[in-house]
């Protein structure tokens, strides 16, 4: 298998000339040689009728346009493990089986809501900085968007990201399913420093309180000093207003923090000495180790990667060209490397990457790959600025409690059978 | 006026101290010293309160998510020349004086179309590869989706953008109603040139005609360089398919090139020795000069700028701080540098810069602002990598015919006045 993993000679697509003749061989329907007149013909023909659209007039201009009609059935990987008691408390994942580059389309940004997403009226919320500041602040929506902005591109990952991949058997759904709950922005919002500035942050004040204006009050608290580094006060999300779901009006955004924390439909930040130690992050988002101990403020999201395409749940349907694409992020950086494996990680050639100038943010990993038709085990391997690799499946585990359901950032397995069926397997 | 425009420090928004002070003075409703005990009291008891929407369990997930009710207003700016007769004959510009950072939402980017939005089905549409070629291809989508894919930033602006700012008196409307034929967005798709190579484009090949599978087949004609360069076929637009308005299920893409170069709903490509003057290079898209003779394969788009925060038809409540913020770009590469002004033209100050680093792609500037209440007149001037500077709007008008209407990339002025009114001004 190792010979069939090629080099990506640049960050644009790999053109090795062991990729251009797999393309000769099978990337298109191929018209060469003497017997190919009448087909070249035939497929002229064809071609150049044209289909129905091409004689009727089209559609006339809409304000804000949505998917064509044939791709509707792409749309988040709804959980309610509720159900119909409550409706909006659970995940909604992307399907970054789906998806290409880096960039989240909104309407598919993944969801984790504690009671549902509120319907707020921005001309009535507002946000309270209060606490151990000089000079208490209650800001309109108005207000904050007179400030002065910056932009930046940060993926947000829940923690419990990947838990259904803790599951005793592994799950035989599509990968966002799994490891959806991960989405990519451009962002654009107030530094939160400056507001800080603004109430006069006390020396004693260590901590912020941040609270959701939905009816959980989602509440976590933050070390200033994170705040005082890259925090935002987020009122954009690729390029308009924010949506619903990721927190309008107004929502924290904690680069490369757990999700949870960049807490949407932000309605007051309180400077305190210590921690609150809310509901949030006492009963949920702690982690619970194999030694009895928990973790409390466990904030940083680990350096993680996963082949989206080819994926579970996919088919191969001829052995030949394939591209191998997927996703890699880091809470700590940017990320340096990735490397995939197509022998369950006996053997890794580098990937071309696509987006790795930016901290924080999703990067695209492609390389080219020969599918001989044989079994085999499809695997990455992401590797941050700061030297941080992600761990295999074993020795992560090794390192919590069976009720570990937090922070799962180990290597994911594809193995592509030779019928040609992805499968989620353990490796 | 000269000293109320600062220097931006950094790439984040600007934090200079006199930055700082009037935000203490406008910035928010601020609570300062004994006086203000009882208000700070009332605040925070009005924002602990809560609003009705604290009090009820929220909305459920959705598995494609909308902008906020709130927000619907926010739409495309949709002129339809030949009303009922043709109603997808025209143009949907971007509502650009509502949006922030680089990327356009798909929902939001600007449209041009001459006979409407086809409804293709990916599962019949077939790309044809054809003409002066060793081998003719026929690509179906799932084929093309197999191929080795790239993900770039770049804008699509139509040559005809701004061509409303040519009417003999200034249009008092939103600025993206004037120059929001333009967006921006992450295309992933296979680089032209690599199914170039397959078909084996014979030496004679000088030349592509590209044709969209529109009723009107709107066609160009693209010298094999570009192809050669950077050309792609996109097939999907900030992380999803293409929307239907922008080219579903497949489209080309010519960065920094005349929007319509960018064949919607591609279906054809020919290779050919020269251009084919069809008749959306002859009798529309060339460039009547004012010494009687045309301009025709006007290919690259020029450096320009334009604020969009303040703009046309906004008012100014108060004296005190704004940011004013805009988009950069040009079709030769990277922005180098954007100059604001706020008297006219008579001086100039430098703004910050976000998303300089990609070539041919919107880049968001951000200068701080303390209006003094007076009349003021703002201005953008951007300049490229290639040391091209955005013209003046009568050096501009000089090289031109007056039936000229396309490529139009000269200063915009808008004008504050006293009573915080903005309008446009012809300067």
């Amino acid at each position: 298998m190792k010979k069939s993993i090629g080099h990506a000679p640049n960050r644009d697509a790999p053109d090795t000339a062991e990729g251009r003749r797999s393309f000769l061989k099978q990337g298109a329907a191929l018209v060469t040689g003497a017997a190919s007149a009448g087909l070249a013909q035939g497929v002229n023909a064809q071609a150049l009728a044209g289909q129905p659209w091409e004689r009727v007039y089209g559609a006339g201009f809409t304000g804000y346009g949505q998917p064509s009609r044939f791709e509707q059935p792409i749309a988040r990987h709804v959980g309610r493990p509720y159900g119909d008691l409550a409706p909006g408390s659970g995940a909604a994942l992307a399907p970054i089986e789906s998806l290409e580059g880096i960039i989240t389309p909104s309407g598919l940004h993944n969801i984790r809501s504690h009671s549902g997403t509120p319907d707020i009226d921005p001309t009535q919320h507002r946000l309270l900085l209060h606490g151990l500041v000089a000079r208490p602040l209650v800001f309109s929506m108005e207000a904050l968007r007179r400030y002065p902005m910056t932009t930046r591109t940060h993926f947000v990952e829940c923690s419990g990201n990947s838990s259904r991949a803790l599951a005793p058997q592994p799950a035989q759904v599509p990968a966002g399913a799994m490891h959806g709950n991960i989405a990519c922005s451009e962002w654009t919002g107030v530094p939160l420093h400056m507001l800080l500035e603004e109430a006069g942050l006390l020396p004693q004040a260590k901590w912020l309180l941040a609270e959701g204006a939905d009816s959980a009050h989602m509440s976590r608290s933050i070390p200033v000093e994170k705040v005082l580094d890259d925090a935002l006060v987020a009122l954009y999300q690729n390029g308009e207003r924010l949506r619903p779901e990721q927190g309008y009006p107004v929502r924290l955004l904690l680069p490369g923090w757990e999700g949870n924390m960049s807490v949407k439909w932000l309605r007051r930040l309180k400077a305190t000495e210590g921690p609150t130690h809310t509901k949030d992050e006492t009963s949920k988002y702690t982690d619970p180790l194999s030694d009895g101990r928990s973790l409390q403020f466990t904030f940083e999201m680990g350096v993680k990667s996963v082949i989206t395409k080819p994926s579970s749940t996919m088919v191969l349907p001829r052995a030949g060209f394939y591209e191998i694409s997927g996703i890699a992020w880091s809470g700590a950086g940017r990320i340096r490397r990735v490397e995939v494996s197509t022998d369950g990680g006996a053997s890794w050639a580098e990937a071309a990457l696509i987006g790795e100038e930016r901290p924080k943010s999703l990067v695209r990993f492609r390389l080219p790959w020969e599918w001989t038709g044989r079994a085999a085990v499809l695997q990455s391997r992401a590797t941050d600025e700061k030297g941080r690799v992600q761990p295999a499946r074993k020795v992560w585990l090794a390192q919590f409690a069976p009720d570990m359901r937090y922070h799962n950032n180990s290597i994911v397995s594809w193995a592509v059978g030779a019928d040609g069926n992805v499968k989620n397997v353990y490796v």
